[in-house]
């Protein structure tokens, strides 16, 4: 068994580097990709490639409308969808993608601060696990793949 | 042509009335549905009818998991749900169901507040139309409905 | 909003009248539909009307296939599916129209008996609510339709 | 032509060995897939990754959904799902992958004991062949492959 | 229940009046479809309404995608589909309709003379019930939706 | 049987009111649907109700996605779509919902003249039936329905 | 490119090879797949592996639902279907297929003969291409494949 | 992360290799598909392979439907549907094309001129860009894979 796995979410800490690492470090046959994580690149995209716009709504939703490319893309090749949720900022993509993923048939994972539980009910009554810690995220995305507790 | 509109997000004010009012004031031939509306419904009636659980991530699980019954059934039988984003708390299930209803290719009209433009862009991305008063949301409903402009 | 509800699984009790007379005294507007629950009308009706069958494998394949027309298109049609695990018998019916009705995206109600938690861990997990009194079943589906506690 | 194959069920015997080995004898080319067979870690999993809990409800739970993320991801990739029904235990899980795949159109082949055979009538009645030994098992699946008896 | 019951296949004898007058006698809640049954107006529909062809091959083409807008319709609305294969002809559109009707999930009733059994083997294995006469199609659909054997 | 249609295309000529007039004579039971036909209103109705905009791409895009909410919901509920092509404007939108309804399994019936036959030559390998007066396209109707000609 | 072509139908002559031949000889990137093409083995297969019947229907049944897990497979992983109609036999099993395939939307092409063209209209009317001979159908798989004309 | 390309739309220009060489010398992982672009075979494959036709109507017909083989395969392979619309012919294979892979849920850029601004803005409103040029196109394409601006 292979898995390909979407870290969705947060983009400012190094989550993701951490679960790729502890999952590399066991071998184990995991695909992983995630969208982009330049913010500066993430927030320009659009009016870079296709033209700059004065009203900010529109400079948003030409970078937004690019990058869902690589971010449905992404999400219907997964079978699982890791979504963090951070400190800081709405993070609405985030709740939006957990929403779309989930409605594909995705297994979701969330990973996520104490201090959310009770704004992430929804979400995470539609996870099958709930994390505190990226080691939480790759230890299920091992014993998924494997089999074995540690 | 009739419609049914989901009215996702925010439960504290009063924009699905002024919504719903404006369109029957227009003798709309639309179906209205909702969330349970009543917060402190809401919160507990998973331990109310199931029994209670001292921890508090079960007792918002098993809330969670009953009002997805309801709302997963409105979201499927919509042709357009409306999702409110307000002023306060974090509203990440506001954003799951949006995402979990453009999965499923419903229409999506998000009501905001303009200091939340660019926190919302991907899910304005996905949407057919962003309004930013109850008035603009019933506004779309009756010409989508009539085909004619006020 | 309506409710299709659909009642699998045990046939020798009385859970299915008690659950729709909790209903009906609170004139919720539910339809409810059930598998044949005249045992032995289920056990021979492919052999009184296509022809009786000498061995027994074939007697209840002929059954099977011709009761599992009402049950596809009840489980289709539903909205929920309450699946009811009872104390005789294996019961392995109920347990294949949860995980057909769990992969058509129906929403799950499991009402079962307290020994059979653990064996039931893998069909309780894919539900939206488990109960353990035809009583509680009629409070979840109130609750989603009337979105009112008691 | 190759063949992805999930197998089901029991995981007390070596069924599953028996089936590979002769399949393998063979050279066939087919991908077998299984749900984890350590028992304990089966069980157990999800409080050890997650969290202890103290109630058994919600460490059946955190471990059906962790363990749920394999079983769907193998039975999605399958062409052919072979459940087997074994002495002991009430195998709820069973019936229940059985019914899952059924509603996504793969096939099923199902291993029983001849004493169930009126029990599992329903999930017979759906399967694509009903088997009494591993044996027969693989040689089904070696002529579904090749085309070609013993 | 309700059913909706398409009657395809052989268009020469009265097989549809027996069925339909078994169900009506009985009052129940079906509603029928079928094809069009005037022999000559399915054959040359096409080309009485859009344009005469000399060419055979597309007078015949002209016609079947005509006829094919009420036989898919009828079909994605049915629960059940009948399928008779008579005496004469080919009949390769009731098997065609058959192989279609299958892959969208609805149930197939058979009705078939006996002389026909090998041949139509692999129609037969995919139906939930093989009937010789009207009046067992019948008996099926009057036990699918009231649950009680004559 | 019913008939949901939806009239695709052009906007500027009687064409709609010719085919439901004569559909209305015959006392079809057909439902009818259309864009919105009011070429200003259509135009305009984004920055009407939604805020205008300087750039003519967003003020047509505000207009094309609200429009969109209308167009993909006839098309979802229709059976039939009859799409028009006429002398005026270059009717990508016209293609590009024939296009959308077929890959959604809709049957097409085209409405064209005789010097796009060429032009038009994939879209009417798509459909059902090519006409090339309204009065064919409600004959056709007209037979789906009734399985009379004239 | 490359392409999955699934050969249905007529069992008894040489027209797969020639087909297959005429394509290996262009270095076409294709993969060919063909229901059991042993007459005996594709009979008898069902009683030898699971066990002998009595009655010719079920020894039938089994047999045809054993060939069904190969034959579904096929067709769910072609691009292609080539259905072969032939001089012999009645081949519902042929047109079967061909509706199942056209209803999961693969591009049909049919192989027939010219004394069957009126019996085969539903059928050519879903289909893609109509062709009289196997090298045909080889050259429109070339012209798929390659986009050149010989 | 790989990604599939399919180039819809005018064949006239060099804008497909344009498009194709930029991704080629970032070494992008992009497979790309497109019609057959030899403007004689396409339309004359139908004929040349099958047989002559005297109707235009025929002829075209003939190969439209085969040239949809290929077509179809290629949309429902692709990840992204880059749609050009030129200078020249009514294009609208193109725009069907475009409404085809948007009912998939396929990523569509398109890639017009200014004066079609207005013409297409039903197709834009459905698309995640829109580009003047080709180098836009493969900028999107290289910025969606690598996560990087130029």
């Amino acid at each position: 068994m292979k898995l390909n796995v979407y870290l969705a979410g947060e983009i400012h800490t190094s989550w993701r580097e951490e679960i790729i690492a502890e999952c590399e470090a066991q071998k184990l046959d995991i695909t992983f990709t995630a969208p982009v994580t330049d913010h500066g690149a993430s927030d320009d995209c659009g009016v870079e490639i296709l033209g700059a716009e004065e009203d900010k709504f529109w400079h948003d939703s030409k970078g937004a409308n690019l990058n869902s490319i690589r971010t449905r893309k992404a999400i219907k090749d997964a079978d699982v969808v890791v979504v963090r949720f951070g400190e800081k900022y709405r993070q609405w993509n985030a709740a939006f993608d957990a929403g779309f993923a989930h409605a594909l048939g995705k297994s979701l994972i969330v990973l996520q601060m104490d201090e959310h539980q009770h704004a992430l009910k929804e979400v995470d009554a539609a996870a099958q696990a709930v994390c505190s810690t990226p080691s939480q995220v790759a230890k299920c995305l091992s014993y998924v793949l494997t089999g074995q507790l540690g």
